[in-house]
């Protein structure tokens, strides 16, 4: 079954195919409805009040010195940008803006626009982190309104990247595998996760990182549902396994304890109630593989 | 339902954890019985004969100047490496022994050592397009056995690359929506597929692809079974979707033709006795998918 996470629900139309021509990019940016967001260290600029929205600016306001505007899509025809302020010296354009982060964005904003933040935080962080060719170090340039970049030097194409990373409710007999990561607040727990490896399937990555990081074997792995995750541009493959072994090892790596919980003890953290237990807030993908076999029948 | 797919099925345990540190990487590196696989070109050594099966190397006949070998994982405590010679001059080693292609050695080999071929192909690649740093430019050095590459002038990290895609069968009263890919073969149709951009979920890189390409609208999307696709380092994620609408039109940039076939059309063509339609071999995902819709009963 999908579910509506957070992150998810852009509404923009990405236009691949159209971006690839320049002409067609170039008319875009020439277009006096375009909408433009300003990032500033990858924080997104909102409205004050009850009902905070992001605040779009147009081609006009755009202050002189940001990066290179990256197109988001379009709505309505009206193509929607994001801009980095990073490389802009002097205090820039909207002092009394406040700025948010992407996680205090989902709890903020409307769904269709913490997605627009997402896509924006990830992609302003991939093009700051692309600057070079990483096959032969030369300079890169932005194509496609920053869909993609291409190496000066070498020719070298080089495209957004994403990370797709496992995340697991493993149960066994009426109880979740849940674990704590090493250097979190004690007593808070969650699913194990992991990236996904070169050469490895989603139920290879799952059995991996479960055994990794618990001791535990499992097998039946089923997919739930995904999230983007714009920290900084993970795919988050939510799964669910059955155990097949239930003695705990942790690695004491990645993860520091783990346990065996009913669903009764769960279901108490959930209602904050547990004094032992404290589970991931529903922006995580996590919460909902938590909530849903929680709130399961036995 | 997991199903087996060609180049998952790796046996080799990754050791995660203990790659990070530096002496345990040592001493696997010193192990005598340690097992390294030569790549030329991205291509395996494979032995002559009837079953054929991966050429492995002792350390002592390692040829000199190849690259640092990157750890694949252990085998009943065994350590297996890989070694590209790209940066071999001399014709090294191995002139007698066939070296293939990644997509061949799929049908040559045992699953599991066609998988370490995957693994093998996707990591040397990766190491030999991340040469460098893509943030400052600076040269980059292998760490944790090749599992990380670290930027000598400014210290970012940098981990293997794995590209998560979409595969879709689209069905519509009993009929598959299949593509055929602008430069390929007449006749030659496959799945939907393409990248998962930043900030989307897989159900919504689903829906954007399908109608980017064939302008059909999807809903009900469900994930089927994943696969490893090592050109260079893809996670295929297989699934199945229900078209919400029927009218085709191709976008004429990846997509050339487009139709909706009946699954008798489909199985004539699995069984050889079609004359207007191809499917993807079974070393694709693909042709999985289009095979367990065509034999399920209407």
């Amino acid at each position: 079954m999908e579910q509506r996470l957070v992150f998810s629900g852009n509404l923009l139309s990405r236009s691949a195919n159209e971006r690839r021509d320049a002409a067609w990019i170039a008319a875009r940016r020439d277009d006096p409805a375009g909408r433009y967001l300003l990032l500033q260290s990858l924080e997104a600029p909102v409205t004050a009040g009850e009902q905070p929205r992001l605040v779009w600016l147009s081609r006009e306001q755009l202050p002189a010195g940001g990066e290179e505007p990256i197109l988001l899509g379009l709505e309505t025809g009206v193509p929607h940008f994001v801009v980095s302020l990073d490389g802009v010296t002097a205090g820039a354009s909207t002092a009394q803006t406040p700025y948010v982060d992407a996680r205090s964005v989902a709890e903020l904003l409307p769904a269709e626009e913490a997605a627009i933040v997402a896509q924006s935080r990830s992609m302003t962080d991939w093009h700051a982190r692309t600057r070079f060719c990483s096959r032969c170090g030369g300079p890169t340039v932005s194509l496609e309104g920053g869909a993609r970049r291409q190496c000066e030097a070498c020719g070298e194409r080089h495209y957004p990247r994403v990370d797709p990373s496992i995340i697991v409710l493993v149960e066994h007999d009426g109880r979740a595998l849940l674990a704590g990561r090493r250097g979190s607040v004690p007593g808070r727990s969650s699913c194990v996760a992991g990236f996904v490896e070169p050469g490895e399937s989603i139920e290879e990555a799952v059995a991996r990182e479960v055994f990794e990081e618990t001791g535990v074997e499992v097998e039946d792995v089923n997919y739930s549902y995904s999230q983007p995750w714009p920290f900084p541009a993970v795919l988050m493959i939510g799964c669910r396994a059955q155990a097949r072994t239930t003695e705990i090892q942790v690695d004491g790596v990645e993860i520091e304890s783990a346990g065996w919980f009913t669903r009764t003890a769960v279901r108490a953290a959930l209602d904050g109630t547990s004094s032992e237990l404290t589970l991931p807030q529903p922006v995580a993908i996590a919460h909902h593989l938590i909530r849903d076999w929680a709130t399961e029948s036995e």
